[in-house]
């Protein structure tokens, strides 16, 4: 697996990489993860990809998280499910969709100069070119008065709050695939974010703790601010 | 089943008792709905509820729509799945949170007069204080150029767009609960609201059209402008 690393190859971030992580564990499957940069364009080339998470599973390339999650559902049907079947599989979509479109977004105000500050030199320069080009705005501006935003962010959450409030996770009493989609979210946020971005007696941190611990904690053994 | 109504008492705009009732016709039983008013709190007393829907079932009063889809659920097992299984159940409650907290009050903002200018007498004194105070404004003021907030409305349902766009229901191939949870919501503003608030070329547009016409039309047939 080619997975996101900053200057420190230790320091693997990518929230779509940490799905497939989790993933790959939840599936009892035994990985070896190559770090990546930004501007390796060339080494994931062969995977038609110019984006990680990328897998080599017995030769064959699967590029993009969720099409990955939907190979290994397939591919390894002996092993705990993912999804829990066909309906969980597409009760998922709307998680993905809500990190995507929703929580990423208003996380990367927070963390983008953190991430400006952990990578790698060479990917500096386009981190920053492509990032202020998206956002139509310097980095610094950005990511300006952070901690002012934090109100906003937290009700932001107000669903998965609620939600995780009722029940210990996303999918029930045990993780499946859509817990993993929204952690991983959190997990960029720890990995590379150096503010706090939850209250210790907010539902959602103790969610999150239990996944640290999850698979021996393998999440919170990875270089992470909190 | 007591059904929130206008002072036309064909008029139905609930979108809780929306997605109560289609999960009824979901598990194909057969219900009367009675009309019932925002001040009509004795009438359900009975079910130690102050609010809308509660159902009898074999004498049996069940209140709140997350409640009764639970309910429904277990007491007829035979009957299809609302769910799909504990998995789908567990997952069903992120679209309820998402629903209450985040679309909901987007949606006020384009409802609240027309909810007003919808109701029986003996209710608007009651809507206009109780929804004043909540809002910290007048109802005027609260959706004042409701069409300027279109865009932003619009922005808002992203993740439901991009899950439409994937799939024909939430759920997959065929709708169950969760459909119904966000289906109920564009209910509430078909049936009340005169803006419409979907362009035909969305995806979520698409999908209304399908749950308008399942369970033979059931929700098209009832009074609405849009």
């Amino acid at each position: 697996m080619y997975d996101l690393a900053g200057a420190d190859s230790n320091r693997r971030f990518s929230p779509y990489c940490w799905r497939t992580k989790l993933a790959l564990a939840h599936k009892q499957l035994a990985v070896e993860t190559i770090p990546w940069h930004f501007t390796d364009k060339a080494a994931i080339g062969f995977a038609n990809s110019e984006r990680v998470p990328v897998i080599v599973d017995d030769g064959k390339p699967v590029a993009d998280s969720w099409a990955i999650a939907n190979y290994l559902e397939d591919a390894y049907r002996s092993k705990p499910s993912l999804f829990g079947g066909a309906v969980g599989c597409s009760l998922a979509r709307f998680y993905n969709a809500w990190a995507d479109t929703v929580l990423h977004p208003a996380m990367a105000r927070f963390l983008a100069l953190d991430i400006l500050n952990h990578i790698a030199k060479e990917d500096q320069a386009y981190f920053r070119k492509s990032r202020e080009d998206r956002f139509g705005m310097t980095l610094e501006e950005f990511c300006k008065d952070r901690e002012a935003r934090l109100p906003a962010f937290s009700q932001l959450l107000e669903p998965l709050r609620q939600t995780l409030a009722s029940q210990p996770f996303l999918a029930g009493q045990q993780p499946l695939y859509p817990d993993y989609i929204l952690f991983g979210s959190f997990m960029w946020a720890r990995s590379i974010g150096t503010l706090r971005l939850l209250d210790r007696a907010d539902p959602i941190d103790a969610w999150r703790e239990r996944l640290l611990d999850a698979f021996g904690g393998m999440a919170r053994r990875a270089p992470g601010y909190w």
